[in-house]
């Protein structure tokens, strides 16, 4: 599958113009679609006019952004103003943003072509969307970025954007078999995202190469006020980070992580594999801080938050959530602020724990996922568990698309840095890829 | 004086610190400022405890932007949510805005350390202010960034930000002696800056040398979608512009302007002299449209927008706008629709002529002013006119101070770029500043 890379390579070289390569977008996404399910929303004219307009620019000897020419996708709870945003919520089904989301107008500025929306669960919760997995399927690609996931996976584009608030990201990457990056905390702004958690929500991006996850991700991360969480600090920069060429080779950490005993059996044997290849470059670390408890703490959060942040939908609505949703909104009037202003401690005392562990090793080594995808007739999105620690404490995470299940299914394998060090993540990954890649 | 490239490279390599070079900048202020009154609000204990917070991130191996602990001062019609936003005006004072300026955000993020706001004409107009010209305390600096040009001409600052109506950036960076970008329409949004006139309002950059002008705009440049006048095009990169080597000398275009009886017979000969040193890289060029309805159209489309845009403040402040602004409000009203409408569609025919005149020649090489500074006794803030054809399209255009008066004072030259193209424009200028600096 040509990267994005490579796309924009090939225009800058007059191989191929913008509406070329939305045109094989479409042409490919007719071919699979009826069956993948990975779009909520596609808009061939407007894209293709945009594409046109891009090459025009080009012609014209005009700069061309990083992202010239590509066609992107878009999880649907990304505010666009030229296409709806339904949130994967068929009550919300034709809603029409005001204005795109802060990430949308960065996108436009680098050049790309957001040719449609793709499919979320609704409201980015756990309650399964229509899309399959493209390897097979009987499967399902996982949530909550369940068509950002499989349109990269099936070739419909080369990246798409996607959100995490648990394991949104990195799961549906690991069953899908592609590489994604959930930055950290604060890298891109959720300006005009679908708020359902202040503290967790985050921006992801799904790519089939490594440099394009760091390509789009230098595009997106940029300071923006209007989201409380977005850092004004410099941003790291990623394809910086992969390309620098490292003195010696990395150290990884191994946690034990208290989910272990739930690892399928073949994703378990491919993890202990990776790590006996790595020899004395893998070390194990205890940790001072319980994970159960962290684990909890996430719990607790996110199930105060959402009904919080959802309610705005249920006043316009009325009582629109699909069940396992209704579930969590109705516990989560239950949670007391005390409760929660303690698992907001929790979180600090991990994210102190992680701020001063890093200067032993240069990343955690850790599964993206408990096992392959599940079947999609068990309508479920699979366990975001193999993320939670992560994602509370901010940390960027990438996952690789490096081992395969009995089922020859894909799963991956997931490296987690220092936070605001996502440049020295995709350096670290960018070696273990092609380490573990070798005969 | 230290170039703001140097002072990044001076952290990088550990032998300063942003703490040290925001001291640095105070200590100059305090000898120069009580004469020359090129600010309007400083705070020296905020933007040390900035400069300590970046001093703290470097030292935790934090990325670093690329103007990190770079002080900078902001004309003071930009908002500043952490300091007042007076525009000049004693009603105003002490104006705390809601929110920085976007510009302000694209400052805070790439590490720069905004320690104050300069000196401005009132509402940017015509109207003196109190700041002296730094090369001899006798003459004006201009206006109507007026603290912006002396306060980096002086040294108290490597860069400053400025805006520009008519001529406000590149005029008084020609009688101050310092380097100016007004980079083409649309590149920087002006979003949280006070708004004059929607058609020309345009925000440029000072600075004692190009690549420093350079590395400024590209940091301030990006889409917003706030700004209806800003483009959503990938940004020409300025100092990619400014590095790249030529195969061949540029060709420049020399247009005869209905102003140049009015050129003070130093600057006039100064300009000769460099046509004659470039020799045949000079070409007369003459256009197909009148200069003199294009400055005309210009008039009228400010006269006609700055009332209008500016009627916010009457309502809110009354009546207190300055002798010349009061006289344009006044005039302003006069002017009809269709009067207005007539100059916009000749400074659509202006931009038409420049969209393809461009193809035959590199720049145009052009009077940054028609003399030197006028004296502070005058009461003036000099004659715009050079600016306004290059304003009326939208043009990038940069100022060298290249040329002296025969009181020793600095004249600039300046050269206009085709749309967009401002990086191209940068590797022109380069090529100028150099060739014209050899013995």
């Amino acid at each position: 599958m040509t990267t994005a890379v490579q796309m924009v390579q090939m225009i800058r070289q007059g191989e191929t113009t913008a509406v070329g390569l939305v045109s094989a977008a479409f042409d490919k996404i007719a071919e699979t679609n009826d069956a993948l399910q990975a779009w909520a929303w596609l808009d061939r004219d407007a894209a293709l006019a945009h594409a046109a307009a891009l090459d025009s620019l080009r012609q014209s000897g005009r700069t061309m952004g990083p992202l010239h020419g590509v066609p992107v996708g878009l999880k649907d709870i990304i505010d666009t103003a030229a296409m709806p945003t339904a949130c994967g919520s068929q009550p919300l089904a034709g809603r029409q943003p005001d204005a795109d989301a802060f990430l949308v107008s960065r996108l436009r500025s680098a050049g790309a072509v957001v040719i449609g929306k793709t499919t979320t669960t609704a409201f980015a919760f756990m309650d399964p969307a229509a899309t399959r997995n493209p390897h097979n399927y009987d499967y399902s690609p996982g949530g909550s970025s369940a068509g950002s996931a499989a349109a990269v996976a099936a070739g419909h584009v080369p990246v798409a954007v996607g959100t995490q608030t648990n394991g949104s990201v990195i799961r549906p990457a690991s069953f899908c078999g592609v590489y994604a990056v959930k930055p950290s905390f604060g890298m891109i702004s959720r300006d005009g995202v679908l708020r359902t958690s202040q503290t967790f929500d985050q921006v992801g991006v799904f790519a089939n190469a490594l440099e394009d996850a760091a390509l789009v991700t230098d595009v997106l991360a940029d300071f923006d006020p209007h989201d409380e969480g977005c850092f004004w600090r410099p941003r790291p920069q990623l394809c910086a980070g992969l390309a620098s060429l490292r003195s010696q080779d990395p150290h990884f950490a191994w946690f034990d992580m208290p989910y272990f005993d739930r690892l399928a059996a073949d994703a378990h044997a491919g993890l202990m594999d990776t790590v006996a290849r790595l020899g004395n470059r893998v070390e194990q670390v205890s940790a001072p801080i319980s994970f159960a408890e962290l684990i909890e703490a996430h719990a607790v959060i996110q199930t105060y938050e959402i009904p919080r942040n959802l309610d705005r939908i249920r006043q316009e609505f009325g009582d629109i959530f699909p069940p396992e949703l209704g579930k969590l909104m109705a516990h989560g009037a239950t949670i007391s602020d005390k409760a929660y202003d303690d698992a907001m401690q929790c979180r600090m005392a991990a994210i102190d724990y992680f701020a001063s562990c890093f200067d032993k090793f240069d990343a955690v080594l850790t599964p993206a996922a408990l096992g392959e995808a599940p079947l999609f007739s068990e309508s479920i999105t699979g366990n975001p568990i193999c993320s939670t620690v992560w994602t509370l404490a901010g940390l960027p995470c990438v996952t690789l698309p490096l081992l395969r299940s009995a089922h020859e299914m894909p799963i991956g394998v997931q490296l987690v840095g220092a936070a605001e060090a996502d440049d020295k993540l995709f350096g670290v990954a960018n070696w273990l890829d092609g380490y573990l890649r070798q005969k």
